[in-house]
């Protein structure tokens, strides 16, 4: 059996991106933070997942800065689980898989939520790659280099 | 212990997607894919994950549609896993999370690969959720609604 690599040190992004939120739960826990949701009883309800799973997961999100941790806005005794700038930055992952399983995984007939923008009723654009001239690039129209990063991250881990 | 939903019966698009292709091994076998990477030893080689793990992830992989398998290029014994439409159409997905991860999971003076296009030779732009009139839209910018897909999808599951 081979060994398996570290994904966390990783020279490519997207390797180390699956090992920090690439995980299914912590990605839909994400997706419901979008949405507003901020409590463990209301996690817990939208995703119907194990609590020890889901208090795991809030847990490693927390340590990698994805969200912090509040007191309730309404002076109650439980705790809110607010994203961060970080956390808030996954946005368009989410929306990118949202768009791709639209596409993809439902029949006619089926039913799926759509996004749109509350300015007017209309479906958000689908995302694409694109150039900084604007053309819409494909997976044939790019190349990689090596770069060694330059400015900070916003928060360090 | 909550029972488990089954995420492949959601209404929810992300869930759908993340229950289809949002297995870590699975994105990081369609990113080495969008890289040209497409015989089992080099998927090997790249990933250095179990054979078993691998074979199974690309079977996987081939029965939701994401690949085909075809007979070596070079008329060799090799079969070779090529990207449908539908594999191709993961691209965006994957940019979003090599962005993140160069925005976030690096620090100054580590290594790390840039996505750039070949006409250029400029990075591509940053991948963000728009409206339909071009404007950058956050997540409190948005809401969903349900509704009937109507479309097929491009190939059938």
């Amino acid at each position: 059996m081979a060994k398996q690599p570290s994904l966390e040190i990783s020279e490519c992004p997207v390797a180390r991106a699956m090992e920090t939120i690439g995980e299914r739960w912590s990605l839909l826990i994400i997706r419901d933070a979008l949405d507003d949701i901020r409590r463990f009883s209301d996690f817990h309800k939208s995703l119907g997942l194990a609590k020890n799973i889901l208090s795991s997961r809030l847990k490693l999100l927390v340590e990698i800065g994805v969200f912090e941790v509040h007191p309730a806005a309404d002076g109650g005794a439980y705790k809110e689980y607010m994203l961060t700038e970080r956390g808030r930055s996954v946005f368009p992952i989410v929306v990118a898989l949202r768009q791709w399983g639209e596409q993809h995984l439902f029949e006619p007939g089926e039913v799926h939520s759509v996004l749109l923008d509350k300015a007017y009723g209309e479906p958000v654009t689908l995302i694409d790659v694109r150039s900084a001239h604007g053309s819409v690039l494909r997976p044939e129209d790019c190349y990689r280099r090596r770069e060694v990063k330059q400015q900070p991250n916003e928060r360090a881990l």
